[in-house]
């Protein structure tokens, strides 16, 4: 897909809202304009492996896309942190997956983007299953550190 | 502790290095030496709950150093994507848990850490358990998103 025809995000909410939209849409190539394409790009997967360089992150999308499970995401707690070049969002996501059988889920996400020549686009999308917060007096047993 | 008592990381390298040091010495005032005072920290522990603000981070890391675990830490496969005042670094963490019994885990950790008057800090560490690279080809299944 040649360039121009990219979208170009003028901040990270704006990308941000673009993947967790292609995301809710199943939609792989909406979802893969918002990675960057000049980054050796990360993405940590729930309680999946770490996945390093585009080739491997688009691979890994392109199959989790193609089935056919549907997504509700709700996001909220979001904390940013901004430079005029990188941002960093931690957010809370609730997924609800309609699938066969439906699931839900609270995952923590750290999403960092960049600007570059085509704006914002993702670098990294690092995704963990999270308990819940009324578990935190039980925190110290769990953790391995 | 007053400001000038800290120490003055010239590099997220160092920073980086500094907090991996300090937790697998269980030296408490070390690791919070690295984190910032100035943004909203976040911190998610593995499997666990998402801690936001300096005050919460502080407490939930007391309680994790207070026991007598001691911890092996080997980092392996950083990816790194920094700008003149903001670093991620991506690791893989490879702890060994000294306890009541000896515990293992591989972990994706996202590091984030910006430069400030001090020089570089944390302000935020995302940790969550991975799968081995080799249970790739199985990924689809498992992952809600």
């Amino acid at each position: 897909m040649p360039a121009v025809s990219k979208a170009n995000f003028t901040t990270p909410q704006e990308a941000e809202a673009a993947f967790y939209r292609a995301l809710a849409e199943g939609n792989f190539e909406a979802l893969m304009e918002v990675w960057s394409e000049e980054d050796e790009v990360v993405c940590v997967h729930p309680g999946g492996p770490r996945i390093v360089g585009l080739a491997a992150v688009h691979e890994t999308w392109r199959r989790i896309l193609s089935g056919d499970t549907r997504l509700e995401i709700e996001l909220s707690q979001s904390v940013a942190t901004v430079s005029a070049t990188m941002a960093v969002h931690c957010v809370v996501e609730r997924l609800s997956v309609h699938g066969q059988t439906k699931r839900s889920a609270v995952l923590a996400a750290t999403n960092v983007f960049v600007r570059g020549a085509h704006g914002w686009r993702m670098v990294l999308h690092h995704a963990s299953p999270m308990q819940d917060q009324a578990d935190f007096g039980d925190l110290s047993p769990r953790v391995v550190h």
